[in-house]
């Protein structure tokens, strides 16, 4: 029988993981249907690629449309836990969006402390519609963090931004996830670098399942930052990080180590990509595989293209053979996250008369 | 040890409902990550409404952020398998951007007949992202759809939209998850009705699981159309449906005699609530559970508010107590589908200078 009572089906990456997290009795158990995303398997670009068992975490199917929700909800339990009567960060996009999420679930305030000129209504839609309030900030994003810490210091008030390590703590669990569903950990992970939490927090859930013999091996990571926002591929802090991918559009991560280890550990690389690799990746993965990402994710999708290419061309390093692989790539956040580049490719269309004849000609029938 | 292997997650409806759904041995199992969506447990609209055990299915993290990925599947893995080149929709929402995903998944084209006057290019930024060619129509939609329907008769182009029988059979596995995940039906589902499929899905889900003895109980339907486009609580087709909430901007229902027999076969109802009510619900929702919906999947959150309301005031059918009941609401889709909407909630912005003191008190810490 295919169908058998799954209570423990979606129940949250809390109750899941609850022995692998810093959870306590007195803990809220909060779920808001994070985790246990798809783990897909390629019906396409993996030919394109030439490797036949490439996934897709899809982290875009959390309820706010990305990652940060695993994070966020470790976060938000934790500020109840300790009393916090608010949350707050400093961020435009899907942080605010996910803090603000998670607040308005528990009954918290939700702050979003934005510096004034870099407010761009339509990335604030989603911490606006679940009732954040927006602080514009006549100042400059490092100010602005500088200021939310000071203030969750001082207050009843718990900064959620990826300084607050249980942020990290939650999003290791995707890196469980994986293994669980490959019974291993996969050869060769492909994951987007922006401030670099994420790729820290996989490679800590990976070690973490390997000493605890639940995996018999740790991948290979390979991280990908926007060639505009790349500090970590350049050695250095990038004053004015510009990228079509916003999600990843950061000058000076705060995981920066965190990314290093993993890389160095997992002899790895973090590479670049730039933005017109990073948008063919963008619709490939969604006219070829059918994944509407945001631009950010495809970073490492169009990683694993460039790689796939110099391998064909013989430039590429031999010992990165993907054929035999086992190979996953994140996909951090959901493409409607960023309407204005969805809106920006090219239709299609075709008019046409109200008649059988002319929408065959149309469709190329006759 | 709250980690176990679980191969069988996410592994797609087709191959989890297999001996429940059309699949024959040539049947390919496509899998884009649809299905096994979050059951949520309400932590704060439930009090507010006065049940105990409300709960929210959140559709909306299917891939394409919307329920129709359940029938969408099955639709094209059937088409595929009967030599389809092509699938073909009329529409302008979330059927199209579910079609255009799963065909770009399997390689199909993918045609989308459109209304000239009813193009709104944003709710196609999807469907375009995921490369589907539009054709738009100098006719009505009845025409478009009649045309295609003719097209799909006479050409090697598999028809996907609701007049495809193989939708409504995946999407009844929503009613098998709700089951799995309690262990028995709900007592009572509030869920949208626009062009009534997939309440007609949801019935057909409930008594199958039912007659097959893994349900003791078939839940009493609730359904809930928009004011301005209720032909079935009207009892008439709407000539010109108007609403906020476009995906149930329905005037025609295809599946209406599905929705009389699952309202009168379990002592449902189907009723209206105005624009205003799903505004509101739209917005409590977002600030008081942290779940940002697209507005017709607030309509049905809306009736659960206008029942609780006329129970408040003594107004209310008392067989309708829903303190003890367990409760699900059905949300269809994903706010980010529908950003007008959400930009039209006003921002709660402060300008605050970057001092210290000047964020206090603009947070009232002070």
């Amino acid at each position: 029988m295919s169908s058998t009572v799954s209570n423990s089906a979606r129940e949250g990456i809390l109750r899941r993981y609850r022995d692998r997290l810093p959870i306590t009795d007195a803990t809220p158990m909060l779920c808001l249907g994070e985790g246990e995303t798809p783990l897909v398997l390629s019906r396409r670009l993996g030919e394109r690629v030439g490797c036949r068992r490439l996934y897709f975490k899809l982290e875009m199917c959390n309820p706010t449309g990305s990652f940060k929700d695993r994070g966020m909800v470790v976060a938000v339990a934790k500020a109840m836990e300790e009393g916090a009567r608010a949350v707050l960060c400093a961020s435009t996009g899907n942080t605010s969006a996910s803090a603000a999420a998670y607040a308005a679930h528990c009954g918290l305030e939700a702050f979003v402390l934005v510096p004034r000129d870099n407010i761009a209504r339509g990335k604030l839609a989603q911490a606006v519609a679940h009732g954040a309030r927006v602080l514009a900030l006549q100042g400059n994003f490092d100010t602005a963090l500088e200021i939310a810490r000071e203030i969750s210091r001082r207050h009843p008030v718990a900064i959620v931004n990826s300084v607050n390590p249980n942020r990290i703590q939650g999003q290791k669990t995707a890196a469980f996830e994986i293994v669980d569903a490959l019974a291993d950990a996969p050869d060769i992970l492909f994951i987007p670098v922006g401030n670099a939490g994420n790729i820290t927090a996989y490679w800590l859930g990976f070690v973490e399942y390997y000493q605890a013999e639940l995996a018999a091996r740790k991948p290979r990571i390979m991280g990908w930052q926007a060639a505009g926002a790349a500090p970590i591929v350049r050695g250095e802090p990038v004053e004015q990080p510009e990228t079509v991918a916003s999600a990843i559009r950061i000058g000076n991560p705060a995981s920066w180590k965190g990314a290093l280890a993993a890389r160095d550990e997992s002899g790895g690389a973090i590479e670049a990509v730039t933005d017109e690799e990073i948008m063919d990746a963008y619709r490939l993965l969604a006219q070829e595989e059918g994944i509407f990402a945001e631009p950010a994710s495809a970073a490492c999708v169009a990683g694993l293209l460039k790689h796939a290419l110099s391998a064909k061309q013989s430039k590429g390093t031999p010992e990165l053979d993907i054929a035999d692989k086992t190979v996953v790539c994140i996909i951090t956040g959901h493409g409607l996250k960023d309407p204005e580049t969805a809106l920006a490719i090219e239709a299609e269309m075709t008019d046409v008369p109200a008649e059988l004849a002319a929408v065959e000609r149309a469709m190329a029938l006759t």
